[in-house]
């Protein structure tokens, strides 16, 4: 059996010792181990967006694989650790939220409450624990070994948008802003699909108003004209993207320079996207 | 036979989880794959940056490698996909001007556009095309099987510095800035050396002008003074850097503090740099 | 005998394409070789921050790790390489302070000043003579090899805290600032230990005042009283950190947002920190 591969997905940044010290430990502990940096540069501390994060990367490695996640981890009565197995992958965390997003898709196998501890209080518990428990998972050990079977894991707030109750509008959040400013906001195109039913729609951003969703960025662009006559570039569309949420995004934005749909358009982290459905 | 490695050069950047992704894609088809990251960080849809990166890195790799690059990749009428062998390299990318900086010093041994995509439209065509691409190749397929042949790729413009008629100035322009804030330009060592024949020269950028062309940056500091007395940092100078450009450098430049280059002489990307050599 | 690990810490930053090019040489010379990012984002030749680094995260790695510290490492002659044994791991970097805080803890078995350069001058010695040097590592080689032995390492200044005459009064200062923005000091905890000798304590930083040094962060939440009646978040406090050195933090500090230690308490590199020990 090939080992198995553990992932790393953090809020330790770039620059500190702190990934490679675990990285370290991993190699210290299984030689042959295989480790994959998801991200380190989760904003400190922001459970949605590592939630949003593992939730669309996790499912691209091997079943079998060992994700670890090390975002407000430490150890305290109201922040216990836990580890899960759900579609044949491998979680360890913190029970503070970050699993809720892929639990509310699929409901885990397994979810065990970490008791491993030793007396000593631990200022770095992904190094103190969750390297402990990836590495005794990556050799084959059972979740019951280290922690106590417990049934259901803390969810987090406004994950799932509202919709009004003659289902003909759906309220939604932005949950994520990505790396060209695009916003994503926590509307699916299942669920999407799910209330529209066919229907035509308007999507709501802050006084943006939008009839269209494109299935990629370029189909903005109107070909038809020579290319010193359009204009694409820097305008506001809307997209499901590559993770299947409704997303407003500006063609080829970039935050330095062109200006991006979050810089563009105001919109931020928590404000609302709007989606309202016509009559037939 | 080794697995062959694969490096990835996108503008991802370091917080998303689209480079983790790729990579649990990559090992979910390759288990024995090696993936190297160049580079995450390449500002958004920069192809002249992506240019410059990929060019000074790829042939440090063993012959065989194959090379991912991300940037401005979604298939369009005006963008298609493109895979490349050269100097016993493999390059897979879109066919809008990264590759046109290796391609201008050596001719590519074949170049196919690729026809491997489903019906279905993708916004994420780095995983949804390139990956599979790679894991074709490195799997010992050829290219022939994945595209038709073409003949040539996408120029990039201004890649090329000018010479004047009387060959006597090279007017150049500024292709990448790095971490330094050293401002590099498109005049490289052996063009340089092709209209110099010999003469003396001057270097000028903005209102700057440098008579000597160093070969590392602590050439600049006067060993022979004691420390205290030595003002060398912070002093513009020129190199041939390591990659072999006339670049306009800070000795321990710090864009973050001291300053670079780049914030202290105020030269920015696209800006000129010209070199005129003297009557002999 | 598994190749061994090679380590790399840097300033050479995310975007450019130096770590990438290192990488591809080394896998060029040494197919099987394990190469582990500790860092590329140290400041440009900052040195203290590049030895807090590696002296915290060295000795998580299996013993025969070879650490590459490529921070200010141009060769002139005021900056020689040396390559180091101590502890069982090896080190590759520039003779300019940055091993000075592991030396100061543990004595290097083996020092050698490299001597093998060619006559060609370099502008990018990690890539032309470090890694030739870890190559030579790897494959079993000795240091004596390398270069020829010397006694001892340039230190860096301000490294060790100061201790008044009384012996009840430490003066420290600020090494380093986390991605959290917490302020570490170089004060560790053994050697405040020795001058506590159990006494009771105030730790100083600009006008802030502090009683208690915590164990870990979560420890200042008063848990007794309900989560909306607390206002932990954001308050200052003092802890040893996972490093064991006295750190002022912020809990749950960012400093995109809310706030860190760095930034609520004005708080920079080199600043004083100073512990007050009471009499008996």
């Amino acid at each position: 059996m090939p080992m198995a591969i553990i992932t790393l997905t953090t809020d330790f940044g770039e620059k500190d010792h702190y990934a490679g010290t675990i990285k370290g430990e991993i190699y210290s502990e299984l030689p042959d181990a295989k480790i994959v940096d998801i991200s380190h540069s989760v904003s400190p501390f922001n459970i949605p967006e590592a939630a949003y994060i593992i939730s669309n990367s996790y499912s691209s490695f091997p079943k079998g694989t060992i994700h670890v996640i090390g975002i407000d981890s430490e150890l305290n009565k109201e922040n216990k650790h836990i580890a899960l197995k759900l579609d044949d992958h491998y979680f360890i965390c913190a029970n503070n939220g970050i699993m809720s997003m892929i639990c509310s898709e699929i409901v885990p196998e397994k979810i065990v409450e970490i008791n491993i501890h030793d007396k000593i209080e631990s200022s770095f518990p992904v190094l103190d624990v969750f390297v402990k428990v990836a590495c005794h998972i990556a050799r084959g050990g059972t979740l019951e070994v280290i922690g106590k079977t417990i049934d259901d894991i803390k969810p987090i707030k406004n994950l799932i948008p509202f919709v009004n109750e003659e289902k003909n509008q759906i309220i939604g959040s932005v949950i994520y802003i990505d790396n060209y400013g695009n916003v994503v906001s926590n509307i699916n195109r299942k669920f999407f699909q799910a209330i529209q039913k066919g229907r035509s729609y308007e999507v709501y951003a802050r006084s943006y108003k939008f009839k269209t969703i494109f299935n990629k960025y370029s189909d903005i662009v109107n070909f038809d004209l020579p290319s010193e006559k359009r204009n694409d570039e820097g305008k506001g569309m809307v997209v499901f993207n590559s993770s299947n949420y409704l997303e407003i995004a500006v063609y080829k934005g970039n935050p330095d320079n062109v200006g991006s749909a979050s810089s563009l358009m105001g919109l931020q982290l928590l404000d609302t996207i709007t989606v309202n459905f016509m009559k037939d």
